[in-house]
């Protein structure tokens, strides 16, 4: 039972000074709304308007990395207070749109309740050159699916030409049409006066409607987690995003990670039509959710995009992932597969097209090609890291043209599992720690703690050895041990208990689960098997790319995790590499964009296979070089100067 | 009730001399075996071994159409006298290939029991250039589908593609993987050592077989008649037929004819699965009989073809034909189709193949492009004309690379409908009258006689027009009418019967119903209906493509009628163009041959297509001066000298 003093419980919450960003933070989250979306989240005061957007799905531009010298990530305030204190640079915004409320999103804090309008400009999709907005040019919008409205001429004495034939005229000599339309043509034409819509998918006819319905076109992009699926909305005449869904990924009844869910099926062949009707029922709810929230029927969503990791494509597939389960893990199909519907039994229409992304080898899955889709990685003028961190964690490596793709199990630690009060990323859980003259937590959703989740796992273990309570074989020390700076209130939360020395984070009385909330010892260690196993990982696949750390012109970081993470936190554990700040880029959740992408574009199809194509995948597991990296990985860097500030 | 004398019925059934032939053939049939096949037909002695062969499913090449001056249709005699009277041709046999029993089919008739040995050389097939046989070269099997055995690396550490990309290695790298495949594919592989057999049909992978299995591959090709489906099971890797099989179409309980199974949908919808199931269930039971005779599973049927008319297409497909029962009669479809067999509900290999043939307007459908593949319509040097009767009567004109074809409805009275005592050609039926000094009838199996088929309908109208019994007008003369050189026994068979005279075939004594047998008056105004029909459009199209009849170089019959018809009888009641005898060539089951060779060679099913595109349908139900031809075509034509003499 961990001991504590009730002394400790009024500190923790009380307002504190931050050193490092030298102003004041409130714990009272602010609520602050995105325009024209309407999105509003809730964000710790002193955040950047451009973490708080993708803290809201929405990704901006920021290609100078944050630092207020690019210019392109102007948002407009429309009304709340906003602090800013921008620098001088070539773009900075002139006194005229600042007047108007123009702000760098990069560079202006959140101090109080906001709205916030996002010109379609500075949206990092826009830079895809992706429409998610009313406006605009069609140019880039080159979906599968197409409608034909058409008109055709009846038969007459002198044109006895057959059913078919004549509806082939009106939307190519070339389409396939299948047989339960062809069974349902002759009616439909002679019930609808000889006209109707085509539904064209890549080739296909897969439905006829009555009437002119061409500008009622939609789809779904799902990215598909091992613990969270996100499915987004999208009108295909418009490039229009209507409206996103997220849910637990409900084989989580079957296993926390991938691992224990290929093992199920490896016990027992049947667990996989469970496991996979549970993917499905998962894009089931949130197709269900979007259509009640959209009024979009099902019968008028005519394409699916699916990018997840090698065992929840295969395992929503229906194709049994037991070779993932042993070496030397090979994927069942590593090329896109296009699906009908009704083979995986989606609630949409059953001839609608299933795009599953392709896959680059062992647990380097479609999500990751998505990601790369996303981040257009071969597209940049500098080497490139892009991390992925979900429950498994991704490193792609691309240097001229060339890309190195590995995957490691980074995850059950950074999404709460393994963490002995470690919970996943939902209100209540401590998600920021910072040590000043005492400790500051923050809790989602400002809500009493239940937990601590991945971010302020690194955040706690980066802010004690910032402040020398815990040396780089990640031990805690023992108050007496510590060094004479650490403020009185910090170093009473250095708990002894048995042979070890736990954290304080969260005194019982300031909890909802009435329990002290800890950094516990093996709490570290689990960090430092998690931390270790990407560091390891980035480190070799630099090396086979020929690279040092240094040279990478750009870390991106995707994933929901990678998105919530401190730069500086990340780096000081050891999880990123120490490149400058600026290099470190979030760049949201790829997958999911790269789901989209692939929903409204052909070409970013053809570019998603082709990136897989050009990847080269690297097992590590098997690697002598990786065992070796992974053991020295294992203890913290020292203490240099960490690039990032925040 | 008709009237007939006791005394009629010793004549009837004795032999009689047949003055035509100036030879004496006896009523009992002959046995007549044929190797290396072992099919055995009964046949009339006096019948040419050529029409024995084609009765039994052999078709003999004759592109000098039977004058015994090509030599093409050598077959040799293995037991069993045969009389042969061969005209001393440039092909004509030497004395050497006589002494071995070598004839020309052509020119020698049967006398008695034979067992005839087929050459391969001399099949119609083999002018075709498609195997048939054990022996011989490949080149022309080109079927679609296809087996590869394969043996793959298993993975290993530097080597972990995915199962799906290996397998394409060994299959080929476009090969579309149907997903039921894909999710069979991991443990396919791991229980069978990484080997085993792929079926790849047309770019799709369709099977996976434990095994070598490449020697394994079965199709049925089906001729789909209105009243008969005839299927043929073949041995795809060999090219080797191993069994025919006929039944009624089951569609029969639901009318006989096309329109009447067309009205049965357009009063109730729900007909259409009931005679779609009906034709299914019809192919099944063809299955089924051609598997329990040859022992070929079920899974290992890979290919299906079906040419069948309009109607009966799309009854099969599941398509509403009900705009085939208005004007202006329109197709569901035109273009082949080529479907899934599960899609049908085949009890095959549910992925097999099945090919549906090209169709050319209104009622000129598969069956009759399959026919015009058979006969490779646009391939001979001369206009030529096709005609297939089966229920309806299809009429192609080719010449100079052009083609016309149209549909007339000629059928139901040559398939014995509408005629008073008619019935199908089956055992009993009268299929053969011979007028001399007496009446000959052969019935079919030398059974007592049950009623009169098609072609006694004809045989007998053309010697009653012959002998003088019958005017142009088709009204049978009273006995008082006739000319005084008509034999007092056949003098006494017309019979006065109301206000008309009605010919006796068989007196109820000779029969198996007990029942007098006529020619009625009113079995006459059919077969002028009929033939009239017929007549009439082959006048039409031959004028549309610029054509006199006796520019014709060929006339080709087809279909089961067809082919049992005698050329005299068929230009005396006007139901074939008066060409030389030499012109007239049977071309045996055209429809069913058309759907083996599409089921053999790929190239074939392009051809189909291509002849399809080239021949424009002609409807002529609609045209004025089909009507004025067709009346006139109601009359028959004058005696003048018949070119054929059987």
């Amino acid at each position: 039972v961990p001991v504590h003093g009730p002394r400790r419980a009024v500190l923790c919450r009380r307002q504190v000074s931050v050193l490092r960003e030298r102003q004041r933070v409130r714990t009272e989250e602010a609520k602050v709304t995105f325009e024209p979306t309407g999105r509003t989240v809730y964000v710790l005061p002193g955040t950047k308007i451009i973490e708080a957007a993708g803290r809201a799905g929405i990704i901006l531009q920021s290609p100078c990395g944050g630092q207020g010298t690019c210019g392109k990530c102007r948002v407009r305030v429309m009304s709340g207070a906003a602090h800013a204190d921008a620098p001088a640079g070539p773009h900075a915004l002139n006194d005229d749109l600042r007047a108007k409320g123009h702000r760098l999103a990069c560079q202006t804090a959140i101090n109080g309740p906001m709205v916030i309008e996002i010109p379609e400009e500075s949206l990092f999709e826009h830079r895809q050159q992706v429409l998610v907005s009313d406006s605009g040019a069609r140019t880039e919008l080159n979906p599968t699916v197409r409608k034909v409205h058409f008109s055709l001429v009846p038969p007459s004495h002198d044109d006895d030409r057959s059913d078919l034939t004549r509806l082939r005229e009106a939307i190519g000599p070339a389409i396939n049409v299948p047989l339960d339309l062809i069974q349902a043509l002759p009616g439909f034409l002679r019930r609808n006066d000889w006209k109707g819509t085509a539904v064209l998918a890549d080739g296909t006819a897969i439905a006829l409607e009555p009437g002119d319905t061409t500008p009622q076109a939609y789809g779904v992009a799902f990215d598909l987690g091992t613990t969270t699926v996100v499915g987004t909305l999208f009108d295909l005449h418009r490039g229009v995003e209507l409206g996103v869904d997220a849910r637990l990924n409900a084989q989580i009844a079957h296993g926390d990670d991938v691992i224990s869910r290929i093992l199920k099926v490896r016990e027992s062949p049947a667990k996989l039509l469970e496991l996979q009707q549970a993917a499905v029922g998962t894009l089931n709810a949130i197709v269900a959710s979007l259509r009640a929230s959209t009024g979009v029927p099902a019968d008028r969503i005519y394409a699916v995009s699916v990018a997840g990791n090698s065992t929840m494509q295969e395992l929503l597939c229906g194709c049994d992932p037991s070779a993932l389960g042993e070496i030397p893990f090979v994927q069942a199909f590593d090329d896109p597969l296009v699906l009908r519907a009704d083979a995986l039994g989606l609630d949409v229409l059953p001839d609608a097209e299933v795009f599953v992304f392709p896959q680059i080898g062992g647990f380097v899955g479609g999500d990751t090609v998505a990601g790369m889709v996303a981040a257009q990685l071969d597209r940049w003028d500098v080497p490139v890291l892009l991390i992925d961190i979900g429950t498994n964690g991704e490193i792609v490596v691309a240097h001229n043209g060339k890309m190195l793709a590995s995957s490691t199990a980074a995850g059950p630690a950074f999404e709460g599992a393994r963490i002995r009060q470690g919970m996943r990323a939902t209100a209540g859980a401590i998600d920021k720690v910072l040590i000043a003259e005492d400790v500051s937590c923050n809790t989602i959703g400002n809500r009493p703690a239940r937990g601590l989740c991945g971010t302020a796992l690194i955040d706690a273990a980066a802010e004690l050895l910032r402040v020398g309570a815990m040396d780089e074989t990640g031990r805690i020390l023992a108050a007496d041990e510590a060094p004479a700076s650490l403020p009185r209130a910090v170093r009473d939360r250095l708990v002894p208990i048995g042979h070890e020395t736990n954290f304080l984070l969260v005194p019982a009385a300031d909890t909802s689960i009435r329990e002290d909330i800890y950094l516990w010892q093996r709490d570290a260690r689990e960090l430092q098997l998690a931390a270790g196993a990407l560091r390891a990982g980035t480190c070799l696949l630099l090396r086979r790319a020929g690279l040092r750390p240094e040279d990478l012109g750009a870390v991106l970081l995707a994933g929901a995790f990678g998105n919530f993470i401190r730069r500086s936190s990340a780096q000081r554990v050891g999880l990123l590499p120490r490149v400058p700040c600026s290099s470190v880029r979030f760049i949201g959740n790829a997958a999911s964009m790269g789901a989209k992408l692939a929903m409204l574009s052909k070409d970013q199809r053809a570019y998603a296979m082709d990136l897989k194509r050009r990847t080269e995948h690297v097992d590590l597991s098997l690697d002598p070089e990786f065992q070796a990296e992974f053991a020295a990985a294992m203890v913290f860097p020292t203490a240099d100067e960490v690039p990032c500030a925040s």
